[in-house]
């Protein structure tokens, strides 16, 4: 396919905003292609903005937001800002005519999704792609091709939890985040809808879900004193597939001592595979007559392994999980296939999250599926 | 605790016979205290149980259970036949005035496992105990007592599985093993209860539980042709705890490649546990200012280890933890503290896998709790 | 093969006696046979050999162990007694028409080692066995015969080491152990001989070796002050193989955190295998076409394995192996192939690690292989 | 340190090529600094040059490399040719006033080491820079800093290996990379050295190597028939360390199964630290005191990670080894530490590895140490 240049608008430049920089800056040396434009960076402050645009190496730059997704030299936005105004960022990219690179989650409230992926789906020739970057990770490729190739047999279960711990102290203090206004839903809309994106691409439609939530700790101090924890730190699910396979769900961001532990396993009638983002270059294989599990290692078997080491065991790394999502962007721009997942996929990941937030034990259907 | 010489039967010499009899020959030998006499076995034939009498060093032998239970020269019996049996042999020894050592499951209905509890509240002299092995393993018993002493603070969630692969091959024959009537609950009853007893005794009493169950191979080959599987082979729960902490629950005889998955993590406010049957010998310790989660092997320093071998590292087995639940039961016949699981105990966790088995996605309160 | 029964007598009640005791207590219960009688046990004083007599099941006690090796109801002595005694003991039993079960090492010097062997070779109709536990592990068993059948193909290259860290503290005090005279080789005594006697096993008989040994803490407290270690705390080598083969070999004493690391690996033209004591019931087999490295767990395809389990992944444990160890000898006694290491096998494993301790970083030829 | 901007060659396009292409475009991005300007590619076509230099963003092209290190504009080489032209390439730069940052290993002979060596002292105010990639893994580096900072106290000992397989199928055709004149020292010259510029950076420098090795394959298939392999598949040494430690290695490039097994184990009088590249984000360390080996998995408190992700458990990635690697010889080139290794640095690493290659089982003295 070929690819013309394309002018890139960055909005935020923290953990993420870096990590968009990195792979703007590679994804043509790592894959070929013409080399995107890097136009003009958009940060909370002129200073800020300046100076990153100098260190991720962009043209021009901006404390106004507005105004790079409008830039007439821009042609796709890469959105990294807070959570809160990725509504109103990515909307208002979309009605400018570009295309959309943004972080997840979509957005903080449901209704805010299926805004979007309205919004969206009036305009066609626009690509949106959502930041799921584990579904690139070259080992979970992989992992997502055995089942649909039928390596495990019919799909029976799958079992996944993401775990990580950074408010697991509960002298952490209170933030904004642990708000339903400014943090949605909690572990469920930072890690959890992670761990939702990887079991639709590896099991296929969810139609049933029944979950349960917690609140750890349901205070924390501020200045003003203990405040209210009010999105869960925790929760748990039951899950039924189209497939008839079944599933459990877990996600917790007070999980001592786990820093990336979006671990699953899926069970079929021939075969199992385990996979856990902390080892994100293994993959355990287990298929009837094997003596056991085997380590598979990522290597250059894995077409995307290939494209950044030719050698087997080497380790590819988390950033580079972003270079390939945005050669998947810059594919679907220039008329490949989209991989997604855009605001459509999207939203069928954030129904499925807050779906888990409102079932209270109770069954809740997802879909029409 | 002086203990005075008992005189044991064995019922059974298959898988868990021969862990019996091998426990009651070294429980001595290992803990001190007076050496069981070998009364007598029953087995199925009259050669067989010659033969095991013989092998096993049983001073008689019977084909007919109902004598072994009812022998004057027997204080305890060990009660390892099939668990359809369960409640005719451990109601006629309790009520012949003898001790009972019973394998798990305790029966293959709520309803038996009820009379077996009520059987031996009306012998209160007479001490009773469930085979739940692994609750033996000082692995285990290190990481309850961790748990108790608050070394990972408050219990915030509990995360556990227990599969086996013994029935995962479609063309393994139906067997009586998989009727309501022959094989009780399935997955449930032969490996989810295990899960169970190590939940209660790491978590407290559950107050509530959301499962659905599976039966991945609906019918299998039969001299008749296909019959129909009635039991489950997997299920999974939402778990509710007394104390406040939530959990999953996950069982499966059809999990490709595992063994002896019993597997778990507790999740505290200062720390999280993790083990694995498959590496008995091993936990996995993580509290808040460790660089990260710590091995723990087994040594001396857990005391039921230090009976078998005085230097750590050296691989607790799995027929041990049978020895120290004989010593448990001796200490109990002694007058010493009755550790359990007993028939009291045993019925909490046939109540909970029948929950299970009922719940069909809706919550099911558990007990008075 | 028909076993009559036995007469035992045992000498030491310390880690192996212990472990002896409870391998004779259930050899027959395991693979049935004849049972041992459990004659006599000596011990260092009356009160510590009627005390251990009476827990192990021992007929009768004896503070003299000459008398238990001359004992007429006595056929096999179990000699587990401080290394230096090895000689005396063994050799009286012999003279007495004893068949011999003695720990490792087999003696302080090579001179003993050579006298013993002499004396065994005397005595051709009874049998000697040399404790070299680890050889007797299903998992092990299944590398050796994996390798002999070809499956890893020709043999290139053996890595093993064998280490705890039982001497790692620089306060623990001095003792006699830390003497030639008394403690004989230090690491290469203790530890080195297992890991030879695993690797002769594996690979052939060795014709090279060069070595190099460390003092690492070269005095130690008592209270006459700091005294001088003799014996070395670590040994590293370098091999050659009859095969073609070579190795390298390390063992420490004061290896930090090892507890019982006795680890290799064999690389062949077609394979590797690893091994790792700390989690015995583990083989990591990668063989041409396989994926990646395979997870063995140990299972009843192994058959000393089934003898005690049924169900695979359940963990046989350490004192286990001294049952196999014990079934071993019986096979021997009773007419069956003998499959050692008899003291004659012991004399080259002593042979070897007596060539290390004397290397100094030069080559010493073994034996006329 | 304020850093101008400099213009960059680079010769070569495959595995290492392509590493240091990446690692020029995203050195600015990740750790701040004036991005370099990527004026001139030289690869052996011009066709290849120029597709490569508009895949990785290079100005121009060229196939005649002399005229990328003579390029007036150009301030620093990027050396990743085949070994043979390592000295030409490196001497024609420094003459040509140019830094150089040059692939291991340094060259196929000692000779030439020593006299690339020669000429880069006689240009002092050049860098070099040797492609150590390995050095650069945060992960690495904090256990380097653990060590010098005395956390595992006194150093005992090192055992280290480097095991690959890529040549271990023996069908694989013959090539010149088996000759002394094209391949130079084989498993030694492509692997040991790696692991040579770890123990030298944990342990410090060595007075003595013993070594032997082993042509596993001595024949192997081309179209002229069977041809000798001339070059070590394997070897093995012992080492003795100025500090007074002593240490075993080896290297493979035969070892079925392994990848990237660049593996180490250091100890001390108070602690072990343990590592594998194949997982490379984790360290495993044991401190007297400490329960057990504790998992270290890579995080933002190891500055050079920080700089990548903020995130723990995150997975830093090979490439970004490079990253780091650039930001070394930029950081030099401006006038900070060297950290090296240099060409100084790369010669010592030569000696040992040369050593080992000709020890033949005999001691070699390393320098003056």
């Amino acid at each position: 396919m070929s690819q013309k240049e394309l002018g890139v608008a960055l909005i935020g430049t923290g953990f993420m905003g870096k990590c968009h920089a990195m792979a703007w800056r590679n994804v043509a040396a790592v894959f070929s292609g013409a080399h995107p434009r890097l136009e003009i960076l958009a940060d909370a402050t002129e200073d800020a903005a300046n100076a990153f645009a100098s260190q991720f190496g962009f043209a021009r730059a901006t404390a106004r937001w507005e105004e790079a997704v409008t830039d007439p030299k821009v042609d796709v936005v890469s959105i990294t800002a807070p959570n809160g105004l990725h509504r109103p960022m990515a909307e208002a990219a979309l009605k400018a005519g570009k295309h959309v690179w943004l972080e997840k989650p979509m957005a903080l409230t449901l209704a805010d999704a299926e805004a979007m992926a309205a919004t969206a789906a009036a305009h066609p020739g626009q690509m949106t792609m959502l930041g799921y970057n584990y579904l690139r990770n070259p080992a979970f490729q992989a992992a997502r091709d055995m089942i649909r190739n039928g390596e495990i047999g019919e799909p029976l279960a799958f079992r996944g939890v993401y775990d990580e711990d950074y408010s697991a102290d509960p002298l952490l203090p209170w933030s904004w985040r642990m708000t339903h206004e400014g943090g949605g839903l909690g572990a469920l809309g930072d890690l959890g809808c992670h761990l939702v994106s990887q079991m639709l691409a590896l099991m296929g439609p969810v139609t049933q879900v029944i979950a349960q939530t917690q609140i750890a700790i349901p205070a924390r101090p501020s200045r003003e004193g203990a405040k209210a924890v009010e999105n869960e730190d925790s929760a748990m699910a039951l899950l039924r597939f189209a497939s008839g396979a079944h599933g459990s769900f877990a996600t917790s961001r007070v999980a001592r001592g786990r820093k990336c532990r979006l671990q699953w396993e899926a069970h079929g009638t021939n075969g199992t595979i385990i996979f856990d983002q902390e080892n994100m270059n293994e993959l355990w294989v287990h298929r009837a007559g094997e003596a056991g599990f085997v380590r598979h290692l990522s290597g250059p078997a894995q077409p995307d392994y290939a494209a950044f080491c030719p050698a087997p065991g080497h380790n590819f790394g988390f950033n580079e999980q972003k270079v390939i999502e945005a050669r998947d962007l810059l594919t679907a721009i220039a008329g490949g296939p989209n991989v997604g997942p855009d605001f459509a996929d999207g939203l069928e990941i954030e129904r499925i999250i807050h779906a888990m937030a409102a079932s209270n034990g109770t069954p809740v259907r997802i879909g029409g599926q």
